[in-house]
């Protein structure tokens, strides 16, 4: 039930489009017969597509991309063949038509599926083009006006992600984006009443929508086009045209929920056939726009040649300049991992526009402010605080709307990938409520930089609602993602470095909430190998493995175990394990040692899932967290040096009793 | 910004009810004063109570635990004593008030602080309230008759979930739910209208609720009580309360972000006392209303004594009597585990009348309908489907709503935890959604069943979007909570077994899409266990570790590998790592034989984290997904046992040639 996004890529303002009057008995005559046949092809195509394998969803309530497919094929994507659009549902390896649209292919703009992220994503698509509009556009050189248009189904207006984004969009007033509602009131469990009984119209409009109805979605082309042209007229709010469809329209099962997600059978195929029968072989073709933006562009060039030069560049998604903008070195005193991140990265922000950098109503915490940003706000909003803003702006206020920012932000990145590069804010903590988007983001090969604090026990008071004990472990495991843990201001450069080098990936910069001190050979560019050695010792008897804020507790442990109990260790610092994967083996053993049967022990106060596979044994936390100041809760947890030395000497001890343990993880 | 939740557990309907004439003006001469005095009271007990550490949120925007813990000192709980409401951010292990509400202190019905949840788990308890009562109570018995009271503030309305929670309460018309919409219009990056500018009244009403407004929320005592009576009189729809309020009212900061999260000051708390300053010394007792109902119930006992019987047997939590329903065999035929999950749970759903099932629009897919079962609805509602229902119905309609749907359980469980066991469903993949009410559910060590069904990549055609390769790992990871893969139908009824028996414990059930052939020697008391043994062999070069769906794969794997290469083999069958871990190191060491020197490999087509603490090696998968019919989805990923066999064979060899391979863990 993926709603399907088509966001046109090329019409300019002032390019003419045809009005069409739905009242005029001429069109109605001339019309209403092709619409009838182009109706006719489309359904029965549908039909025989998902009875080819007996699978598949012939319901446009959702799963919309096998129409997007059609459409691609029909406007004469090369790609699309007509075998191709067979390949739907298919065994076929090289198929370029998934159960659920997808990025790589062209003329699919995202990917969709998980309910409610298209939607999301729509709107990011939308303040993509409001924003690149307002700061490249020119008179008469209208070289980004974009329209968004998305397709949705009832479940897309039931899930909050998707509620969230409807919020925001409606606040930032974005009347470029049209969301058509195909309204068949059906859903697997039966009709939409059955769980849904709101007036969806109200709600869209007290949301700040303009609302749009057509009655009959199934034959009244002349509607739907009148509603779309209107949408595109619309001067300050975004468009929600309901539309009323029937399900499955000219099927037995019409108007029911098999219709969704079942193919019709081979009889009921050939009895809609029977009626009709035609050859779709007609293509339109759509390169005309792209020649017509060229030639805008060029023009552009001309007569704004460094405007479009700059344009060019972030097209390009050229971020050339970002590594002279991080700091060489950091005041020595201790700082909170989360104000290292703004120590590194606003002067990032500030110096390249590439960045549009939002936060979940945690500016005063995450510390992403640059100095002399300006929001991205509709221009003539006058908030009670002052703060206005306008689309140029590069700041985003999401408000506590973490799922939606995440959802957004792909829409951002996705937007011409490379132009925009989105970075999101929070408390580690929420990114479990952004995680649905996160993983679309890293699904989507999209560089979207999530700067997630207060990460830790060390979080304090909130307690165990907030204490992420369990969240890394989903992290590291997610494909193409990466999850930085920095240890202190140098390494917190080097996760923001790795973050902006992986463009095709997106990144967790997850830091600490509480000072942590300045370390003694910590190296960027370690962090960005995934691990490296802190500190080596031909005689150790035990590796010490520390992690992000409590990499001071690992060092702190070494110096106590040798000074009080003479056994030597080195320390590895260890901030994130995909980029470690990556690293020659050569260079993984020389860094752990492990093959030289040193024990090495990993000190983090979460989930130990995964770390057996570069540790013996953990001090870990297993349970959920405590409410507590945040030294208090180290303390709690047996997490203070003091305790830490006492615990991994009870190992040495243990270890020496059974062997075997060597061979087996244990929690320390 | 946790909302408070205030569940009245005691008024019968007929109690008689003191009526609030807010114009009249005897009452605001003869309470308008000590209403004053309480109010200052309140506020200055709690400037004081962030102040004395310099921390905590005097903003009763939200954490109003604060207030909800001064207000359980004041109405007589015996446990918070003063001494213990100053514990408040201090560094107390034993802190009754920690920094945000946590069920396990009496007085707090369910712990918040992730925004939304708490307003969702209201509608929960909102439903349990309105189940029981259509359940138990009889003429002149209303033995159950609870209101729900949650206070909410600006995020809370924001969250996707608490939006999927409000549209779901008000089609089930909780006339038994009021919400208190503490609107003072500020969030952590300023005034809210920075990112929300919706008519939320309207927005309200559109949803289904009644809206009150409450123009002066700082002073209006009588107003808001006005409004909280009218509330409770609502015969069809819930209240929305909308209280105008002023954040920090009488500090400096007042009206201002700044109040929300941070002590207002020595000074500023001093210079609010010098105008007033007194004794909060005199308290409530709210007991009378327990004595009362305590009698009801025993008149309710005499009057029907085998439903009080029913009743009491709720209450203590009883389930006794799901170990008979669970069948002994089952058909011989290959089947989903997800019908399995239909076969053993359905019987014990229809028999006792403790568990409330739920779907999120998945009732199709997800086998949990039972004969004869009754949905949960507004007995008033008349569907177009034709499928209606009444209060006491135990199968719950939640939408496409899927955190809400497992935020809601949870108030469902919270209700005098034992009385009701919520049973949720969906496809695994949209656990990532619900994720957070999961862990809610977890933290507040609440009995809830979670039918996660479509899990690996054998759910197929819907692709990387619906093939969950990471999830697994973060619910392994979660604290108090079992993942569960079963193999077959024995090992789904075990996997049901122990989350029956699980009386504090949130599971997952996570089951196939595909027929899963039906094994031989599997035990439901082995899934009870984590892991057993399915094929022993004393000469076994390896062991293989076999899970959920492709637990016959590892079958299949072995027996190739003995016929066809002469390589002995030993089969584990491992559906939960939680349970296993729980067994004694003497059981877990003579079922994984590493030990023995037998290496073992793990086969599981998603990403192995965590897997290393118990395989040398893993046929997995850390990748996303891909769009094909099951079958040919395992075998692009090389899960066909002929591909397999191949893979452990490479392994073997590869081994062979680096022993130090024997000590790291290796992907093949």
């Amino acid at each position: 039930m993926a709603p399907g996004l088509l966001n046109e890529t090329n019409t300019s303002a002032d390019m003419p489009t045809k009005k069409i009057d739905p009242s005029s008995q001429e069109l109605a005559a001339a019309e209403k017969e092709s619409h009838d046949i182009v109706l006719k092809t489309f359904r029965l195509l549908i039909s025989d597509l998902c009875q080819q394998f007996k699978g598949g969803h012939p319901g446009p309530t959702g799963h919309t991309c096998i129409f997007q497919y059609a459409f691609l094929h029909l406007t004469g994507y090369k790609d699309m063949t007509f075998d191709q659009l067979k390949s739907y549902h298919s065994e076929r390896y090289d198929a370029l038509c998934p159960g659920h649209p997808e990025i790589e292919h062209e003329g699919i703009e995202v990917t969709t599926g998980p309910l409610g992220q298209g939607i999301a994503n729509a709107v990011g698509l939308a303040m993509a083009s409001k924003h690149l509009a307002a700061t490249f556009n020119r008179p008469g050189f209208d070289v980004v006006s974009n329209h968004t248009w998305c397709m949705i189904g009832d479940a897309c207006l039931q899930e909050g992600v998707g509620l969230e984004a409807i919020s925001l969009a409606g606040h930032f007033k974005l009347n470029n984006l049209t969301v058509i509602y195909d309204n068949n009131q059906i859903t697997c469990d039966g009709s939409v009443d059955m769980t849904n009984t709101e007036n969806i119209n109200e709600k869209m409009k007290s949301c700040g929508w303009t609302v749009l109805d057509v009655e009959d979605g199934c034959y009244d082309i002349a509607g739907i086009v009148h509603a779309l042209e209107q949408s595109k007229q619309s001067s300050d709010k975004p468009t929600f045209i309901n539309v009323r469809t029937v399900i499955g329209l000219g099927s037995k099962v019409q108007g029911t929920a098999v219709a969704h997600g079942a193919a019709f059978g081979a009889d009921d195929v050939a009895a809609q056939k029977r009626a009709y029968g035609f050859d779709p072989d007609e293509h339109f073709v759509g390169e005309g726009y792209v020649r017509e933006w060229e030639g805008l562009v060029a023009r552009y060039a001309e007569a704004h040649p460094e405007l479009a030069e700059r344009f060019r560049k972030r097209v390009k998604g050229d971020l050339t300049g970002w590594e002279q903008l991080i700091p060489e070195k950091f005041p020595e005193k201790a700082t909170a991992s989360r104000a290292s991140s703004g120590l590194v990265f606003n002067p990032v922000a500030k110096g390249l526009d590439s960045f549009m950098v939002g936060t979940a109503d945690l500016s005063p915490s995450v510390n992403m402010i640059w100095p002399g940003k300006v929001d991205f706000q509709n221009p003539d909003l006058r908030t009670s605080c002052g703060i206005d803003g306008n689309y140029g702006g590069r700041y985003i206020h999401y408000g506590v709307r973490e799922h939606a920012m995440c959802a957004i932000s792909n829409g951002l990145a996705a937007f011409s990938p490379g132009t925009i590069v989105p970075v999101t804010s929070s408390f580690f903590m929420f990114y479990l409520y952004a995680a649905p988007a996160v993983r679309m983001g890293a699904l989507m090969r999209l560089q979207v930089i999530h700067h997630a604090t207060h990460d830790s026990i060390g979080m304090g008071e909130d307690g165990p609602t907030h204490q992420p004990i369990e969240l890394a472990a989903l992290y590291r495991a997610m494909p193409n993602l990466l999850y930085i843990r920095p240890g202190d201001s140098e390494e917190t450069a080097g996760a923001w470095a790795a973050a902006l080098s992986a463009r095709e990936t997106p990144t967790i910069v997850s830091t600490s909430r509480h000072a942590l001190p300045q370390l003694a050979h910590t190296r960027r560019d370690g962090v960005q190998r995934g691990a490296y050695v802190l500190q080596e010792n031909d005689a150790a008897a035990l590796t010490l493995i520390g992690v992000g804020a409590e990499l001071s507790h690992a060092v702190g442990v070494a110096q106590k175990l040798k000074d009080e109990h003479g056994v030597e260790c080195r320390v590895v610092s260890f901030p994130c394990q995909r980029l470690f994967e990556a690293q020659p083996l050569a260079y993984r053993r020389a860094t752990l040692r492990r093959h030289q049967g040193v024990p090495a022990v990993v000190l983090e106060p979460y989930a130990p899932n995964g770390w057996e596979r570069y540790a013996d044994a953990a001090a870990c936390v297993t349970r959920f967290g405590h409410s507590l100041p945040g030294t208090a809760a180290y303390r709690y947890f047996g997490f203070d040096v003091e305790t830490l030395t006492g615990r991994v000497l009870g190992y040495l001890e243990k270890v020496r009793g059974d062997e075997m343990l060597r061979r087996e993880f244990v929690e320390i």
